[in-house]
């Protein structure tokens, strides 16, 4: 019975290859019992978690294993509690505990114990099985590395691992690192790659007269390079853009406790951990102005989803260019030619599909809507706390992953290799109207 | 070199542990060589798929694992892929071969294969590249099934699994296939236990008089029963709206080849073809009217993601009600008594968190956020094709799952177990100033 | 002091002619002193609205005249208080007062009395004080038809002109009243202008061989007569798509009262008056189903939105292709000669602008966006009473105008006039490399 | 016949008195013949406009009078037809002419010529017919004040007016001055006053200690004060997003002509005109770094505009937990008692409704409506142009315009007169069980 209980989560995934591996797997696997306030409950031997990760199992059946908490939402609390160790042993923790902690915490920073962490996004709002499940895995896996069986609670989830701290505050606290650390470690290299490689395509175009098109129809000349220092300018104003959202996702609510009073924390906590989380990832974090509104609020992540979003527009905005720019081989414009990265189609010759920029479209029309998702579930908080935490956490990070790497690919596989063609551009540009206009600028005042 | 190559995708996980293993299984794993239209390919022995998967592979990389194709997307390009061998038959197609692509497309359809289906979502906005998985892994399993070596094409990808078909119109055929079967087989009954749930509480609650609230302030009384009722319409007429949309979504683009005139495609495959998914899934799938709308536009999405919004926004209206409604214990408006699932604190006694209405509301701002972006997809297709596919595909299936998952989650964990606290609702009821309202119709033909 | 105090609204435009005008005007105009159980306010004279108006108008200054709320809601007010005076003469109602509240009514359906409603859609989220208006306005003009003074409250607005009636039931039934009689008098009508219009297109143009386009690249041909039946079909469907959602916009809510219990009516009013209006107006309306659902959501609302969101995907699909067909003279695609109806461009001869195909679109984007407004205010219902009302209704009404306006205009202005460049058309398929392709189907059993 | 088809428009409206007002005038008014070069055309005589601004009125008869350019974009216009012809002249426009131009123009600037602007929105996506308006209005009202007549050309729209300028230059001009004047000279200074009084309430309420609330349940207790200190902290924020996207909305197109290349402009135009602009609106415009990206993308108004979602989302959980605090009177939570400004109810004594709540919420709801809009405009670009620009401008300056006035409303009507209702407030804290909570921190290190 126990067994069967304990599996259902396991086994609700709907391959039938699924089902008997993990209809085998349940035979094989002992459990032990964990507990809480609601009392005892199975949880499979393996597993370093406890018993409020387990019930959250049990009662959020939803989306399956793709829904469950980001990576990075899982490192960014390997840095918060290894910090929180370091800081808790000032604060009279034993060193004994707070070391493995931070060893154990350490681990979880690094990935190396991704599966222990089985929770989906939607949970409760606050995020707060998933600080337990931390809570549970960190302090599991501390006491072993002092000789202590899991589940002994020898390491104790709540008052030694989450000591002073709040899954409310966190929860926001880890919502913040782990999304100022991929903005930096790979969002906006991944973004200023793409802007180098626009601007040195604009050098080498600088010489190429073209054809302007305004309402999609012909118009006065420009050169290619030009055009694509329009793009190369909307990448960097984009970065620009990201940038300056970054003074307010550096603030941490950590310190604010349940309802940012900072009840039940020590003085000068907030200020030393946000300390201790900026040595660790070497990024400027400092504790929030006011925890009130780092609580009660997501308006940085609304902000910073605001810029991704325009961001999105720029980059829909180039890959549709280029498409178009890249069409044909003989019935479209053709001034550009796209590098060919795969057959296009079995049957018709030439035929070079632009699937990076459709890659890259399809992706920021996702990164629109997650956008909407961010601002409907910022503006929904209540009183003291808003309870869209997780939506709006994984919804962000979603976006800067997939924004990022469809970036690095488009810049990779398309323009990086783009070409000019040359030939076509100078025949379209012969045969306008509009070459006429550009060499008698002595008429016309106004062009409309 | 082959090895590193082939590996590189494998090994693009930041977490250590995989990295680890990858590194390991790259020198147990041996490669094969495939071959298409650009060359040869090396891929890893173990695996079913072709050169043109692992090309995707290579070129895609975006999101990494948690962002690969649907399931559902996979199961219903074997259901269709089985219907197109047994279809082609009729056409000629060499019994032996088309039994065998019948088998190993049987085994795609029960995801069984699920690990040979590697591509993200982030690929050509055409799901060529998902067309062609599925071609590989049947042809190479099928391959199998009749004595013959992965690679050796005897099945043949192209000639035999694609026989009278083109990406262009297998794709959105396995879109609307996927949709409606998600649809029928998970999301309306859940919902429909959800409103059935409601309707009961409904019946239960049909004699508790309370205050009413408009503009979140008292107002004259009514049951508890009726304000349930309102819930039971809202959810009612959400499965109307779903239902409204599916004739739409019954309509198959296959049968219209590369741009919508069924080129390369036998007079009568696209009557057939649908016929064959009708009888497969036991739904009224019929072949598209209008094969250029069915290839070139995803209104039918749209409109059905627009369902999905309509339905988001009722729930979100429906779990904000009980959360307010079961506020407190003390504190709050207390009318209603929520189930306790988890402990909400471990040091605040009475602490019941309304969770489940945490996660609905999640999921409804996700889905209304997806719907934008599907939006966003649906308007921008050109000429003959919309390319962006796989995104919107992926967002509606994304939206129906984790829809119809919160709602039973809701309906099993939350709705099922509210009780009206009476003490409480009549407490307020009788200290309110709106008795009086009530009682005095005479004075008053107006309420504003 | 009153004259400065009562001008307060008047003169809060900006631009300087109308403030002279208004400074001007404030010296001519005397004021009559309205009261409600707030007290005595002064009121323009020459207006005949009442207290409640004027303080709204005072304490709502927001956006200035562009907002104030929808002629058609006005409209549907006239409708609506004239049925309710009809009726209620069934329930005891003073047939001489009955009678001039009909004819006074009839007047603001008819949109004589269009200056008397100043009030914005940023008011009560109720439409409260549009209803006042509406009843005060009636009140004062029945009174002057039987003889007596404005402000005497000879026809009183509460008891008589709002008997048995609600703001919060008489505002969501001119809101259902209003959008379905635009959808069938305005928007269904020009829609299935356009449809006729792209099908006599696609008759015309049915023997026009061209290339085909996917991916924006070359593709195999198809005739432009079924490019264009591809767009005939979309907006057929879109035509679908709007009825289906009728139904649930044909229930009224009138009956419901302050919060759907009906207090205060009388018993079959509810029903009676769903026939009068739909005699007046001679649509279907009927009562609703549940007068909960009916004041404490706007699903209908939301899903008819729902609707237009996805015409306007559709028309944006169209009108984009039609401008890239268009494309030219000379460096575009030129398969389309698009009517000429203003100058491009004072200097480049020959530049003809796809207007009408950008003014669509632009709608189109705004009918997206209003679509994410209606489904926030939606979403945000609390109890028993949704207070986004008056956002909602001017949002959709809005949306329908502009696509349905636009579509209209895009019809007459563009689409009526298309010719097809058979020369370029020809030019094109023959140098492309896809001819061989579609002459060639022995060869290739799949296109990708 | 020239009279019927030149009033076809002014005689649109639907309202029967405004009709018969039409043709009264109608034949009241004469006509003169304007020309373009398309031919002639009937304008109206006592109207300033041109031949172009009669046939755009024409050709898109989208949306009536309610959709027409916003004001800030004609007083815009006036500011920069004012600054091109003061540098004109340094480039050796005739300074009689150049001055009529200035004077006429700083007429436009004050609003006092908006009646000659009758174009709506929904026209040529450049905006090309408004600048034609402008052009046309300017030069016919500089003409009569140098003694000539209307029609006459006396000085040029075209050659005078618009000289070294193109549409596609001015009209993201006007776009850019007309949002960045709003944004200083409106939108900040009521935003800032809306800080200013939620900091004074901070202060007035810091030493009422009230029960916290997360998940909408009790929790440990902070100040009142804290609690706006949250709020305060929000729109102090919000000011600080709309500040950080200036120095991209400062910068100019002007000098760009047709696709960016400034072809029949003047070296140093461009610096100029940014700079007689900037001393014109006492703003630090300055010339675009980039002018191709100027005319092709609006990313700078997709930005501001997420800065006014992320201020909609803080608004309205800011209104939101003020309608829910002040929810009651006695059966809601009553902490906060909300000014009354006019009747909740005829019947219902007490009866205070959250108004202005309601009024500021919807505009927010319409703002992130309006971010979807903008961002799916922005995001359409093609080539050298992006042809959504009226929508883009208007949406914005919309949103501004509602956001400011709205929060000037909610801080003048409502949160200035916002009371603590302390008896309830202390009721509630010592009814609750958290109080022991929070005077037992020792045993406690986790607060859930």
């Amino acid at each position: 019975m126990a067994l069967l209980t304990a599996s259902r989560r396991i086994s609700s995934s709907t391959s039938a290859t699924t089902l008997r591996y993990a209809y085998f797997r349940s035979f094989l696997t002992a459990f032990r019992e964990e507990r809480d306030t609601f009392g005892p409950i199975q949880v499979p031997s393996d597993k370093l978690w406890g018993a409020q990760t387990q019930r959250s199992l049990q009662n959020f059946d939803i989306g399956g294993e793709r829904e469950q908490m980001p990576e990075p939402i899982i490192r960014a609390f390997g840095v918060l509690k290894k910090c929180a160790a370091k800081v808790n042993m000032d604060y009279g923790l034993d060193p004994t505990i707070g070391k493995a902690i931070m060893q154990a915490a350490q681990e979880v920073s690094e990935g190396k114990l991704n599966d222990q962490f089985p929770l989906v996004i939607w949970q409760t709002g606050s995020g707060t099985q998933s600080n337990m499940n931390a809570n549970e895995v960190i302090a599991n896996r501390a006491s072993e590395i002092l000789g202590h069986k899991r589940g002994e609670k020898f390491v104790h989830p709540n008052d030694h691992v989450n000591r002073s701290q709040s899954s409310n505050d966190t929860f926001p606290t880890v919502m913040h690192i782990a999304s100022a650390v991929e903005i930096n470690s790979s969002f906006i290299p991944k973004l200023k790659q793409l802007q180098t490689s626009l601007e040195s395509k604009s050098f080498e175009f600088k010489d190429i007269i073209k054809i302007g098109r305004t309402h999609t129809q012909d118009a006065t000349p420009l050169t290619l390079g030009q055009e694509f220092s329009g793009y190369t300018t909307q990448v960097k104003y984009g970065l620009d853009r990201v940038m300056c959202t970054l003074p307010r996702m550096y603030q941490l609510a950590q310190g604010g406790t349940a309802v940012g009073t900072g009840l039940n924390t020590k003085k000068g906590f907030d200020v030393k951990i946000a300390n201790a989380v900026a040595e660790e990832t070497n990024l400027p974090f400092i504790t929030a102005e006011n925890k009130f509104e780092a609580l009660a609020a997501h308006d940085a992540f609304v902000e910073t989803s605001g810029a991704l979003n325009t961001v999105s527009v720029s980059l829909m905005k180039i890959a549709n260019d280029i498409r178009l720019l890249g069409s044909g081989p003989r019935c479209g414009l053709g001034e550009l030619i796209l590098p060919e990265n795969e057959p296009g189609s079995s049957i018709m010759p030439g035929k070079v599909n632009p699937t990076q920029c459709e890659a890259l479209t399809m992706v920021c029309a996702q990164v629109m809507g997650n956008h909407v998702a961010i601002t409907v579930g910022g503006s929904n908080g209540h009183f003291e706390l808003n309870v869209y935490k997780p939506m709006i956490a994984s919804g962000l990070l979603r976006s800067l992953r997939l924004l990022g790497d469809a970036s690095a690919s488009f810049e990779k596989n398309c323009v990086r290799g783009i070409q000019a063609n040359r030939e076509r551009i100078s025949k379209l540009l012969h045969e306008s109207l509009m070459l006429v206009t550009s060499l008698n600028p002595v008429s016309c005042h106004a062009i409309l």
